[in-house]
Parts: structure tokens; C-alpha cells; sequence
């Protein structure tokens, strides 16, 4: 079990109450550099794959507000530039802790898009909010001037809403299997990689959000990994969570979280995808899916802590 | 000569009196990938690197107008961010206009750090204008607040100048060798490179503009190229550039060429780097530097148009 994709959620980058300053988020990236080496010195052969949610939002943000003097970008760029800005201090971060423990390992961030169905029932059904708030009047005239798709966001304001459709392939997988099986880590698929669908047999740009852990399975299956380890801030999923009556889910077979996904245990927005992930990633070949708290990683690769899905 | 590190210049994402927009961006960029395809068609292995000016000012820009919103990023990162917006551009439009001719290479866009002399004296002599342009009323407050350095832009306004220290290695560069060894086409050091400097054995971000060019000759150099093509919007480098009696300069060795760069034919901010970028890289075994228009890079690479530098 020595070949590792490690999907790192949110709290990798940005803790809570920060405004994502660059020096919150560098310190934030050295901290995670060092998770990510204790598993490296073990032998780990390790793929890094990550979330963008806050930084994406960012950049929207600045697109938006700064739109008079300079074209925005749209959403497929926006994703390419979390890649680099999340990509370059991970990669800088994890380089100088490896070079600090006399691990002889090279780390390297590739803009990386994923293929999505152009059929994808997904774009007939965008889900996705991203980026900033607008007063009703606002979203109503970005509907007519840009056709984009607005909505009243549960936590207040009116916000765009995107597609989220499934990743289905990686455009660059050759590349990322190149580089593994020759011992590099890389970062790739940030923000659930740049989506982009094939028309014409031509690649071309979607504005989308491609779920990071779904995609994180499938650059699992590309480098033909024996574990899917995703980092979030809790510890476990839970059955019935929420409810008085939750319980830790520790070690569970394939067959059996499917039938707990399936009776709707886990929220649609942040632990259904996580297991989901895990079950696509084992029934193609994965030997353990593991969903754990960031500062447990080598713990959670003991089976010491997490949700560890088997098949 | 079947190695060529080709460095492409500002004209190559967007052409004067274009605001910038993502479609034309994208137009040139898919205009740019047939020229690179006509290259890669002929056998050679391209390694590829950028400019980044008008992108990097851009992000720069957003930064500034949306401040007080977003917490700005240094420039250190909007370099990173502006790898991946211009990769990702010319990365896709190159993968479809391959697969278009039936010519089976994988692209990929590595983020790229390249190191420079802390020492370097270009710290002490920042040169480069960067970014927006400021009254001096709002120059004199970023040099107080931010410990900026801020001069009148010849072209109105103040302006941030940062320093554009000498690149010196690449941080990545096995991993860029040994792509290039199998076969695959990279972009890398787009910008120059995110410029870091080395501090008690930990690599650091720091806040200036490694020159493109000078950047691209030390990517041959890694690479071991035979050429190094530099395409920019003239087809020939001049002597006595402006004046009455300018002559373009063809065919041209190392010893001569140094000749007329010690005498100051070539203007330090645009035809300077190029000319010293091409007489670094046949110093250090190259066995060609090109500088050339982007349009007739099949042409110069026959050697019928462009300066073309020989040991």
C-alpha cells in the first residue's frame, strides 16, 4: 500500500476566520508541508491533489470588482490560477521541508484539465455557487446581460450558480503516470482540475466546478494507487450526523457505505462527494479510501483514526 | 538541431491595440499553437516558454482595485497565477491543433521557479516598472506604507519598479529534463520564472521580474537545446537600431555580436536580453540562438529570415 493520493481540503490552505492573506496562506502551506513529508519519509509514493473553494472565490471577486479596467477572466482561467497560486506554495513549502529532512524528492504543479461529458445532465442542472454576492437587481441584469444562471444562496445574497459535472478522464494522465512511476511528487487536478469538454474532438474551456475529491479518485486510478487519503477538518463521517444518534463510521466495507450513501447519510455539499470518491476510487481497483482530519494523516494511514472505506 | 527551446514574446497572446479579453487571448493563442504545431510537425522537440507583461500587469491591477476586498497577492505569486492562464491557453490550444494533424505529443505547463542571487545587485537597483500607475500623491503613500520603491513611469504616472536579478538555475529542472528526455512538450519558466531566492537552504519568494529571455537561454541550457529560438514582433535584430543607417543583423558570430552588445546597438529593455539571452546560450554549448518573428519561425529555423547567432 505504498502509492498514495492525497486530496487536501480547504483547512490545508486557509483556517477559519483568516481572510487569506499570502502570509496566512504560506504558513498555512508550511504547516500542511509537514503532514505531507511525515508520510513521504515513510516510503509513501505520494500524488497531491487539492480544493480551491476560498481562492477561487477570490479571484472571482477581483474579476468582479476590477471588471471596468480589466476583462475578467472566466471560470475554467480563474480554476488555472488557484492551480498555480495553491500549486506554488505547496510545492515551495513541501520542497524546502523535504530538503530540511535530506529526502532527495522533486515536486512539480501541473495545469491539469479534466474532461467532463458535454451531455452531463449537470449542465442542465447547475448546482454550484461560486463566487461573489449580488443584490437581486444585480443578478437579475448579469441573467440578461451574460445569461448566466443566479440564485438567492441560502446564507444570504444572490450568487451565480454553476455546473458541477462528473470528471470523466485527465486530459495530461500520461504525464501525471510518467512522473509518479519515476518517483516525482507531484500537484495536480487543483479545484477539481480546469473542466473542460471535447467538441469537434477539439478541447475546449467550461465555466463549471468539477468536485476536487471525485476527481482526486480518478487521478488515483490513473496512477493506479492503493489508497485515496482525503484530508478534511473532521475526523470521521458519520452516520445520522447531525442527529443525536451519530455515530463515527470507522472501518466499513464497499458494499456497506454504499448502502449508508444510498439512505442519505451524508450531506450532498462536503461528505457525499468525500465518499462517493472513496467507493468509485475502491471499485476501480483502489485498495482503501480514507477520509480523515489533516493533522492525522499518518495516523489515519495506520488506520489509527478516519473512515477508512476497504473492499 | 532537433532541440529548440522556443520563447515566445508578447505578440504571441496579444496583439497591439487588443484590451486583453479572454477570446483574444485564446485567438492568439490557438494562432500561436499552429506555429508551434509547423515546428513540432517537422521533428523537432520544442521545450516552450513566455512573456507575461500585459497578463502580469493585469493581475497586478486587480489586485490594486480590489483591495480592500481581497487581500492583494505579491508578485511573486501573480507570476505563478499568470503561468497558468497563458499555459493553460497555449497548452490546450496546442494539444487540439496536434491531435488536429495527427501528431501524437502530450503538452503540459509545469510551475516554475527559478532562483536568483539574493546577492544579486539588481536588489539594490530595482529597474523593472510593474503594475498600475499611481499619482505621486498615492506613489509617495506605497512607498511609505509598503516599503515600495516607486518612480515617474517615462509614459506618465508613477510607477512600482522591482529589481530583475540575473536567473541562475531552476528549481525544477530535472523534472524538466526528464520530460523533455521522453518526449513530452512542456511550458515552463513562463514570465522568467516566479523568482526565488535561496535563505538558509530554504527556497523564498521574492518580489521582482526575471527577464524571459535570459530565462529561456538557461532552459536550453538545462535541456541541453541545439536552439533557441526567441519570436518576438520584429524579424531581425538591428545595428545602429532608429538610425538612419539601421541594418538588420542575419547570420552573426558569438565574437562579433558580443562585439556590438559591448557597443550598445541593442536597447537594454527589449533587443538587449534577447542578444545576450542567444550569446549566453552558445556560451554554454547551444549551437544556435534565433531571434525571429513569430510568424516566420518555420523560415527561421531554415535559416532564411531572422538573427541568427552561431559559436
Amino acid at each position: 500500500m505504498k502509492r498514495l493520493v492525497i486530496a487536501l481540503g480547504g483547512n490545508a490552505l486557509l483556517q477559519k476566520g483568516q481572510r487569506g492573506t499570502y502570509s496566512e496562506q504560506l504558513s498555512n502551506a508550511r504547516r500542511t508541508a509537514k503532514f505531507l513529508a511525515d508520510v513521504i519519509e515513510k516510503g509513501y509514493e505520494v500524488v497531491i491533489t487539492h480544493g480551491n473553494g476560498p481562492q477561487v472565490g477570490a479571484i472571482m471577486l477581483q474579476n468582479e470588482i476590477a471588471k471596468n479596467e480589466v476583462p475578467p477572466m472566466p471560470l475554467d482561467v480563474a480554476n488555472a490560477e488557484t492551480q498555480a497560486l495553491i500549486g506554488y506554495m505547496i510545492q515551495q513549502s513541501l520542497q524546502n521541508e523535504l530538503r530540511k529532512r535530506g529526502i532527495n524528492k522533486e515536486v512539480v504543479t501541473l495545469i491539469t484539465q479534466v474532461l467532463v461529458n458535454k451531455d452531463d445532465e449537470a449542465f442542465q442542472n447547475p448546482t454550484k455557487f461560486v463566487g461573489p454576492y449580488y443584490t437581486e437587481e444585480e443578478a437579475k441584469k448579469l441573467i440578461r446581460e451574460k445569461g448566466w444562471v443566479m440564485k438567492p444562496d441560502p446564507r444570504g445574497g444572490w450568487r451565480r450558480v454553476v455546473p458541477s459535472p462528473d470528471p470523466k478522464d485527465i486530459v495530461e494522465k500520461n504525464i501525471i503516470r510518467d512522473l509518479v512511476d519515476q518517483g516525482f511528487i507531484i500537484i495536480t487536478a487543483g479545484g477539481g482540475g480546469i473542466p473542460v469538454i471535447k467538441e469537434n474532438d477539439t478541447y475546449k474551456g467550461v465555466e463549471a466546478v468539477i468536485d476536487k475529491d471525485l476527481a482526486s479518485a480518478l487521478v488515483g486510478k490513473i496512477v493506479r494507487a492503493d489508497t485515496l487519503l482525503i484530508l478534511t477538518d473532521v475526523e470521521y463521517a458519520m452516520l445520522n450526523f447531525g442527529k443525536p444518534n451519530q455515530t463515527p463510521l470507522k472501518k466499513v466495507k464497499l458494499e456497506e457505505i454504499e448502502e449508508y450513501y444510498r439512505q442519505g447519510h451524508f450531506s450532498p455539499g462536503s461528505m457525499g462527494p468525500k465518499i462517493l470518491a472513496c467507493i468509485r476510487f475502491i471499485k476501480c481497483g483502489g485498495k482503501r479510501g480514507i477520509i480523515a482530519h489533516l493533522e492525522k494523516s499518518s495516523l489515519a494511514l495506520r488506520e489509527e483514526t478516519g473512515t477508512i472505506v476497504v473492499p
